[in-house]
């Protein structure tokens, strides 16, 4: 499986790591908004020994279908921003190219624009990558449904300085059917992200935790997502529908 | 739904309390082996104000059939002891009483046993009846299957005084096929009971706790399961294929 | 070391439970509002086979300088409600008998009483008398000391139906010189009582938590400051007074 | 505070960089083996502005007589390796320059190297320099004094590859008296590191955890040592005896 990746933030940075590291799939380039690092290649600038090319070009020198004429992929990872689709989602779905987005956030219009683009090829969407996260939200889901009557409570920690209540916290309490009241934000010192959702039951309470230690999490929620598109039929998917099918004994 | 409660120690107790207190189902009766408390009631006994009869009988005094004549129920729940089925399993099957048991370990025989039952009646049996716990196992199993690379460790907490390894947490590592020496007993104090699953992923961990509050934790998931019986066909059930049908959209 | 002990609700049969059960201490009676098991004895109510007396009277049938004569104690301790005090204080001070107060809030008036009565006997008083929790309100006091820019959050779970937040929580803040804001309250399911310090450095992060396992832990408490009040002169003394001691090498 | 800093790997280079963010000190130089980097400047390397020098030099081209001779310091902080101090030991107690020493082993011989070091300046030396393990090692050894008969189990987690049990779990044990057997060692995914004293009273549970973010939290220690050196008179410092003052009210 050949991947492009679109974003070489800090994100997009950690993403190519976990990427450059693994032999089941091949990453081919890199396309970032500025020239910084052109002509050079992700395994040099990370320090990483593989064959994997993962050239570095930026958009302000290359065209999409030049770039997919010369070194073609089967998918593109897009961590760059929420625009980056229009510059590339056509080309990509006319070539059958397969789309997995981790942006997070998107306007309805642009949601329009996946889903327009997923009539000709295989879209994903998840506002976060991260595997552990998914899981937590798709357990919890059908906790909900066993043993509707259990009061959940969504705590989230995170490091002093962020102001906003955790975007994540916000996803699992839609998906629980909660007030936003019910998450309990944490700000203190260094804690990189942890989101913890309690389950009280009569005489008994589960606790299902999620604790981030570093930004690769992204790479590696990525990589999972891109081995269960293989197969796919061209439609608009979410990252529910790739771990449901593993519900089932 | 009619409810004859075996077994009136600790756990059984519990359990009469618990089934007391709600509305769903009507607790007949009690069989235990003393004739301690006989011609009282469960609710007289507890303190609780309620219509349900649960009248206290002795197996020293009655027979099942008997039993089963004045006063029928839909469903035998066992908290007794191993060789409890033995008393009241025959006339139970014959009668197409589902039989609910809760007994922490049965000999081969005595599975057979129930196994035999089982073409004429529901039987259901889980060592470890608390919902939470159950919960936990079925949705580590699925998480294994998801990432099978994630590392498992399994932490349990009891009280000082507990001197074997916890008999849930031996379940746990069956199901994740990990070798018990992934087990790590905790023995401190007056800890209840707290049964940890630490899954170790690439950059992230989550965890998947339980916390025992109080024994009628047993009565709650006890009351689950007979719940999720009710239309059920004769045949042999365990936790895992209650809880399955819930793992869906 | 004679024990007298006030108050026989839920609290106080906790005590008393501890009480009998070690041999530091004698419980020689129980004296409570109501007539209820008068002439019986909290060994024989609470089932604990013991030497100690533990009688049980009713401040209605007989009159605190009566007790005191025909069963004289060392100590007072106090966990039935506010005004109590009033009907024991004078007559305990008089005659040096200390007086141990597990009341959990008091007037500005009958402080002042308490204040008064410690110029002739040992007068201690404390809202939340587990030993745990007074501990960790000392060292994070300490810790705030030595990292002054440590980001402290509180967050206190108990079961669903109290309503308040936890005044051990509000405790805590005050010692912490935190805004009652920055306690985090969650009400889910029957959790007994969590109580759990964040402690945010740069960096790293510390956790103080405290879990009641049961209402028992009063007795514990109440054990352990009589014990430290032995040799004590009279005054007025609260927990960290008896703590402080301990944090030296 | 001028300071010096001797090694300059991934835990020197993570102090460097919470040194030069600071502005209450001043890192004058650091001095490594390798040739690496040299006449490069660490706020040049590690990207940081600030007004500190932080010039890098390898013991392979210059003396530390020379080095303090042009860039005198009020402290040296040593994250080298064991034999770093032959290096620059006697030059620096000579001069009355303090030594910090935060080398994880020393064998005996090189312990009384830095007692008599400690007869004309001030030595300090910690094996774990986190401000977060040293507190929770002092305050559990309090608990201990408090309640004696609290049951203390260590629970320590790493990341997959770690082999041996945590130094720092093995320093806990002996600070409290532990029987090494009371570790449980927790290897799993990518957790960096996490300490846990869980602390069974009866009826409660306390529980004094440490979680590791990142290797800075060594500089920080570091920072908050070097700070409370400096008025203190010639002698052999840990990290218990710049505690212990702040344990008083």
């Amino acid at each position: 499986m050949k991947i492009g990746l679109i974003g070489f933030g800090r994100a997009g940075k950690s993403v190519a790591s976990v990427l450059l590291r693994t032999k089941e799939t091949s990453l081919e380039w890199v396309l970032r908004k500025s020239h910084k690092l052109e002509h050079h290649s992700a395994p040099e600038f990370l320090g990483i020994e593989t064959d994997q090319p993962g050239l570095i070009y930026s958009v302000q020198d290359i065209a999409i279908s030049t770039l997919l004429d010369i070194q073609p992929v089967d998918i593109i990872i897009d961590f760059a921003s929420e625009d980056a689709i229009y510059f590339y989602g056509d080309e990509a779905a006319n070539r059958k190219v397969k789309i997995l987005s981790a942006i997070s956030h998107y306007s309805e219009e642009t949601k329009s624009k996946l889903k327009e683009l997923s009539k000709s090829t295989v879209v994903f969407w998840s506002p976060n990558i991260t595997l552990g996260i998914n899981y937590l939200i798709i357990v919890a889901k059908f906790l909900k449904k066993i043993a509707p009557n259990v009061d959940f409570v969504i705590v989230e920690e995170h490091f002093k300085e962020k102001k906003e209540v955790s975007g994540t916290a916000k996803v699992i309490a839609k998906e629980l059917n909660l007030d936003e009241l019910e998450i309990k934000s944490i700000r203190a010192g260094s804690i990189i992200g942890r989101h913890e959702i309690i389950c009280g039951f009569p005489f008994q309470t589960v606790r299902l935790i999620h604790e981030s230690v570093s930004r690769e999490a992204f790479g590696h929620g990525a990589l999972f997502v891109a081995l269960n598109l293989i197969n796919k039929e061209p439609g608009f998917y979410q990252f529910e529908e790739l771990l449901l099918p593993y519900f089932s004994i």
